[in-house]
């Protein structure tokens, strides 16, 4: 998801009178890598793992965790201590990223009988940059903080190839003076990062972001199909969106209709892009914090019910354009 | 609303073998005024009224018709004729244009007891800017071209405002060879004249445009809400938004939170701009379109309902931004 | 379809004063077929197959038209007279049942270039037993009045099945004096005929059941699927909802789930039953009067997409409480 | 709600080797009241009041506790013990009732600082007639397993008034074995008990109920108004509705409609009933356990999108039937 989200602030620098080293490593990061103190990580899979290579490449020695060790391995080679729990890391690390599927797995990082808490260091920074339901960061960062540690909800947006490249976006969550701290290391993986509130609002930001794209996506899907098949030529009347009201970032930079554009999904079997399980996830924490805060969001929660159940038709593996084609094919007898 | 759909091909001119007279009128357009053949108008309500003067400004003698005869004095006194039926009105004009609310209204006018087709005179050029089911469109061209003339459907997007300052959109469908015929009057009311295709997809691309406007619109209203909600600052939100894949017309030209922007209806305690009634009718013509087509439009539909139910429940009148506040109020007991 | 609708008045009889033949005819209806004057039968498709025939048996003579002239042959040999168009038939037959596809067969037969109207005697009964928009109805009923005949809109409800066992239910709209001279025949091919109100409410009878009964069929499909994947067995919870307030006839009479119930299309893989394409028609029509009525319908507008989406997801064929089987798929990767 | 859930199985025994007294209180449970053990009772609210008054006729010494100190008083006059939290009552009582608003009180109630927990017994019967996320009750359940004891959920069906006359309906949830233990207790407060099966079915059947009637409640409101619209008369609708297949105890026994029916909130503006509050909060909870459980529920979801509205448009405290009402009202300019 090309998300051109603009950095939010000025650079990044460690806070002095709590951990000095830090902050000079911070002075030399854009030069060299020599006096870096280690950072850990945890959850290395399709996304934490480029992530985590692009803090080595900026010098960080990083302390790797992962519930599957095999996840690991590569790390090992790359001169990363590999820990055999989070509790572990946390006992090494006093900045630790944590990148998990679902709020389940962060919970057990956390609070688990090994999990970070356990071994935390006073003054420690915790970044998490999962997506998950923005009233578990809240708990999360309740516990961070008993134990005298900060917590930080920083979930991204951009898929695999923009952590590859380093230009992810952060959206962030948590108290604002941390927030350069924060920023330090996230801008080694994203070329974005920004503040967004107090802890929550990171998740809150990228859970409104994404179901407002649902929402026009499938908005876009039904205009533009339902004018194909009232004899409007898809290129024209993606021109005429365009130009006029109808206009948003699914119709003029990700349109659906095959051979509309060029370099999207629909313009290739719908591979690669934003896979529609992981919209129906995102889709699903927006429900349950719109179910937990009593706002109505008629068309967010039909968006919700669409990608489930194109999940069960075949496409889970698709781009969330693809709902194009799931709402495109012909009545047949 | 300011779409801002740019011109579709080069100047108008009349078809040479067809109607001389008309050409040479075309050919001094902007210069003067003198020998202009006469424009029928039939339907001077909100948005006829304003149409039709700048026709009259344009030069134009101008032949009119409206079913509420008051709707017409104004006319005489800027030195038009009034007619006492659409019949008498195509019996002088060999160019009419219609503004009707809706699609039994436009029968009513074209192929009614003393409808236009009663006394249309062969070639002459009918154009319809109501907006109105696309299917009903197709009826009337093929009742007028039974007759010999011809027919467009040149829906608008702009309101009143537009309207008055002459620079509505015209969406226009029909036969390629007689648009730029079109074009030479439309222009005189519009800024924007783009082409469609055949008859009915003018009224396509407006159907469709609105309702994913629509959708965007309630959409955003609803990712604004759930994220004040989880304790975001709108301002900020909206920012996010509009950097990111939730971008949309809507969130950055339009905004429907109050304070976001300066300038839209939502500043204004959502008076002005689009009507919730009018934006339910278009609807209502998707849902007909989609129906007959067999289209699922799962969001235009439900989108549909809510702007339904708006209506019902004391936001006819407002803008369509309002339902933002339809879906922000609290729940008390 | 098992509807249990009771029969909604005394016996039938034909008006004295303008048709006295047809008034002996009936009084012997349940005796002998001697004397019956014959009834025209225009839509020889999978209903009016076996409705015409029932009408035969009853012993009246049959006047047969169909589009596809192979449709009548059967009638010819079961001694009915076979004609070239609508307009022959209504020279002949002074009483005409129709049961066409959809509003525009309906409209084409009646007032189309050899339609029934072209030579409709005075005083005929023309009964549509068409499902079409009971606006559509209107406006035929007013075109035959203008011809001096009787008009009325009587839906069925009930399947192949039931038009081969004699036992559809008829619901009627139009005059009510003509009610009884309706019901003569009706009664012929259902076991139960009900009057509903002024024309058209027959139609809206039907689409306003049918629309409810797609309702509470994807409800109970959605909340017997929620409860098997929360542990539930699905006899017991079909035991319990039909002990309690979610109880309807789609749970305790056509429960749509495997193993629930004998005798159901749901017991034979949705073989049989009422077709979802058949449900996506009259749920169209539904949204089609909700939309003219300015009526916000959203479960009923929500009901009509899906079963849109099944028809295009190889589920046309299939009974409509195959519903289950579309939402029940998992989501695999 | 008049819930017709009948009986589930043979009168109630006290297993033998864990509670011999509590056996032997049972077994003259129909004639004394002298010997039983105490029970008891926290969350003494609108629901809890009348429910533990019922104990407490049918000679159960109780324990009570509320957050809300007066809300034990009356309790404390009628001769039950009143504790200061949780752990105290489990302290004194080893079969306890909860019923309380919400997930969070529960947990609270249980795993709180001062929750039962803290000093539950060995061996004792903890009962949840609260409705919650079965989640929830999972968790709790296997929390209080680990401390010896028992639990079971078992949320009601029936509102304030069964709750005085002491037929509620109760579906229980929890080990096969513990159900006629359960039992015991629960028809003091209720008619009908009816074992679902393992811990969370209970909650499971409850919300699947709730969630087909909220569905079937908004379609007969919808069908009912569109049939008025289109010109049938309330009484003859609701009629054929309920021969046919669309009947359900929405339109048959519960109609939405003023006029329709007698003794039913629709009859008395709405008043009384089960409140749209509670209905939208346990469509909340389905939303919950649909999207946990990956499950499409769309209608669902739009169900508790309208309630949520209702919520915010002054339907708060009007019985939920009142959605007629909502959908009704007339656009007005």
């Amino acid at each position: 998801m090309a998300a051109a989200v603009v950095l939010g602030g000025p650079a990044g620098w460690w806070r002095w009178h709590r951990r000095v080293r830090a902050a000079r490593a911070a002075m030399v990061c854009s030069r060299a890598m020599a006096s870096k103190t280690p950072v850990g990580f945890i959850g290395l899979g399709n996304m934490g793992n480029p992530m985590a290579k692009n803090l080595v490449k900026h010098g960080y020695p990083v302390i790797a965790y992962d519930v599957f060790p095999e996840a690991c391995k590569e790390f090992q080679d790359l001169g990363a201590q590999v820990m055999d729990s989070p509790a572990d890391v946390a006992e090494r690390a006093d900045r630790i990223i944590t990148m998990l599927p679902s709020s389940p797995n962060a919970k057990e990082v956390y609070t688990g009988a090994n999990g970070i808490l356990k071994k935390v260091k006073k003054g420690s920074l915790l970044i998490d940059s999962s997506t998950i339901d923005p009233a578990v960061s809240k708990e999360l960062a309740k516990a961070v903080e008993k134990m005298g540690a900060v917590f930080m909800d920083a979930p991204v947006s951009g898929g695999v190839g923009a952590a590859r490249a380093g230009n992810l976006t952060f959206m962030v969550g948590g108290v604002e003076q941390e927030f350069d701290a924060a920023k330090e290391l996230l801008t080694c993986m994203g070329s974005n990062v920004v503040y967004c509130g107090e802890v929550g609002t990171g998740q809150a930001a990228k859970i409104c972001n994404n179901m407002l794209l649902a929402i026009s996506m499938i908005g876009t899907a039904e205009a533009m199909n339902l004018g194909i098949r009232l004899g409007l030529d898809p290129k024209l009347l993606a021109k005429i969106l365009n130009m006029s009201s109808g206009r948003c970032w699914s119709s003029d930079t990700y349109n659906p209709v095959p051979g509309v554009m060029e370099g999207v999904p629909s313009a290739n079997n719908y591979q690669g892009g934003f896979g529609t399980t992981l919209m129906a996830k995102d889709l699903g924490l927006a429900q349950i914090s719109a179910t937990n805060t009593k706002t109505p969001v008629p068309l967010g929660s039909q968006a919700h019910q669409i990608y489930r159940m194109m999940c069960a038709k075949g496409y889970a593996l698709k781009d969330f354009s693809a709902v194009f084609q799931f709402l495109r094919e012909e009545e047949t007898l």
